[in-house]
């Protein structure tokens, strides 16, 4: 047991408020004046989350935007913000508030409040910010333990771009093997995730289940079957993935593989019962969003996996694992 | 200008919102359902707002505190909050948990989510949290603003024990001048205050404007004649200082001007139509507070001080001032 899942488990302990979804959600869910008021709070820190040279900008559009994938997840509407800024270089911290207020209007998530820190010499930078989203009416915030055996598993979107992205940005991956629109494209989809609130809203009243992909694929899907008690196949071949990314890696198992254990796709990843398949399919279309299903839920435990109804072992590392 | 106060300004040009409040109040306050949500956000970073050798446990009541704080200056009665913990050494991290457990139960703000982040090797500790309360119903959320010539100036609590309890644990004050209990006590008011939410949330209905301490009495008055476009003008000798802080430092004009330039007092600052003097005692009393007229609020701008009707050349130094 690492230090940080013992230091969660203690958190759990603390947070027995129900509103609290046992820590295991995206966000949090308290019921005030009739509505269910969506939070969520996300942390990056340079060298961890961000590197010292990636543009300011893209790490705040970056910010604000993995907190809006989680209200997409549980079916909010965009609210407001609040968010802690540790004060570094003037011109670093300008360049900041550019992608700031571009992700803010992006996604209609108004900057109410936060904090500005003071930081010792030589100290990284650190920024937090807290989302507030307004969940539905009429059905439940969807949480990831509602999978049911029968469901079809989907995602929307186009899995494991950002890892490509990221490893063209990181010199894993050389930039003369792809064309340049390929390359801006994909970079882009690392550095500026774009989560769709709308999206969210319009499948929740349609789902048993919905959590946003961070990880990976497959880690997130093992979570969400651990939360449903459920076991989750999913068939790699259903796997969307873009031109972009097909052109660059090709779509062979290995190429499939790394797709779905790349992390920062901030896709949503939803079951629902078959009959609910048109209107899913019509509702995703009616915003411009793409979704696939990509596997099935069953009675069991865990996660399996495979490609042209052929078992494929699970990859030791399905993602990004706290 | 200073380049954090660049900073903020370039804020302010971001957070519209009318929720936000210009970013001048305590916290920012949106309408939900028929409620008002109240929210805030603090961040503390070790070398900057805590010491190493900080008792962890006191470090994360005064987190949850200095939140709490701002939602009883806005009269809202907690709800939640979600807290960012930058992942450290072990014991430490579950010494924090205990004192983030015991100032949750204290102030009825249950944990509801947020974020665990692993840091760069080295990094200073860093902890962000958001609080939610709810704001009052049937009067306007109190702000800094409202102060009106004719007002009453009021605070809650005795001012300057934080300070004095500051200069004891950096070393400034020798322990020996003072008893073990004052000792005690003055060290304890630094590091674990105790704002009354349920105070705030009282007064609420009685008062044109209302903020807190945290940066020093003079300091904040002065914000708070700013944001109301007033004068203030207080009278050092009604300012309420504890008994171990006049054991301590005395209560001459020196020992005053201390107090009333400490920062980290955390308690309520506000202003009230005479008329309510009997309803604000009255409200104070039923809750054991103590609550004290310092001053009035005349036309004009900026802040006046004043000694047994004598004036007082404001000290260049007006609290910690951003």
């Amino acid at each position: 047991m690492t230090s940080e899942f013992a230091f969660i488990e203690a958190l759990r302990a603390i947070a027995t408020d129900p509103a609290a979804r046992g820590l295991d959600d995206d966000a949090a869910v308290i019921e005030i004046g009739g509505e269910k008021l969506v939070l969520t709070m996300d942390t990056v820190v340079e060298g961890v989350h961000f590197l010292p040279a990636d543009p300011p900008a893209d790490v705040a559009w970056k910010l604000v935007a993995v907190n809006v994938s989680d209200l997409a997840a549980k079916a909010a509407q965009p609210l407001g913000c609040l968010y802690s800024h540790a004060l570094g270089e003037a011109a670093w911290d300008a360049a900041f508030l550019v992608g700031l207020r571009a992700a803010a209007d992006h996604f209609a998530l108004p900057l109410l409040g936060g904090d500005t820190v003071r930081m010792p010499e030589g100290a990284p930078r650190s920024f937090s910010l807290t989302a507030l989203g307004r969940g539905p009416h009429g059905c439940p915030v969807p949480s990831r333990s509602g999978a049911r055996p029968g469901d079809r598993v989907w995602v929307s979107g186009t899995i494991g771009d950002s890892g490509v992205g990221l490893a063209l940005l990181d010199g894993k991956l050389n930039a003369a093997t792809l064309s340049a629109e390929n390359a801006r494209w994909l970079s882009q989809r690392y550095r500026r995730p774009s989560p769709v609130p709308a999206l969210g809203a319009a499948l929740g009243p349609m789902v048993n289940a919905m959590m946003d992909i961070s990880d990976g694929l497959l880690v997130d899907a093992r979570r969400m079957a651990g939360a449903s008690a459920v076991r989750i196949v999913l068939g790699l071949e259903s796997v969307p993935l873009s031109r972009a990314l097909r052109e660059t890696a090709g779509q062979d198992r290995a190429a499939r593989i790394a797709a779905v254990t790349a992390g920062d796709d901030y896709c949503l990843l939803f079951t629902a019962p078959p009959e609910r398949t048109a209107g899913i399919r019509e509702a995703a279309a009616g915003l411009g969003c793409e979704v696939n299903a990509v596997g099935v839920v069953v009675k069991g435990d865990g996660l399996t996996l495979m490609h042209d109804d052929e078992p494929v072992p699970l990859p030791e590392r399905l993602g990004y694992q706290h």
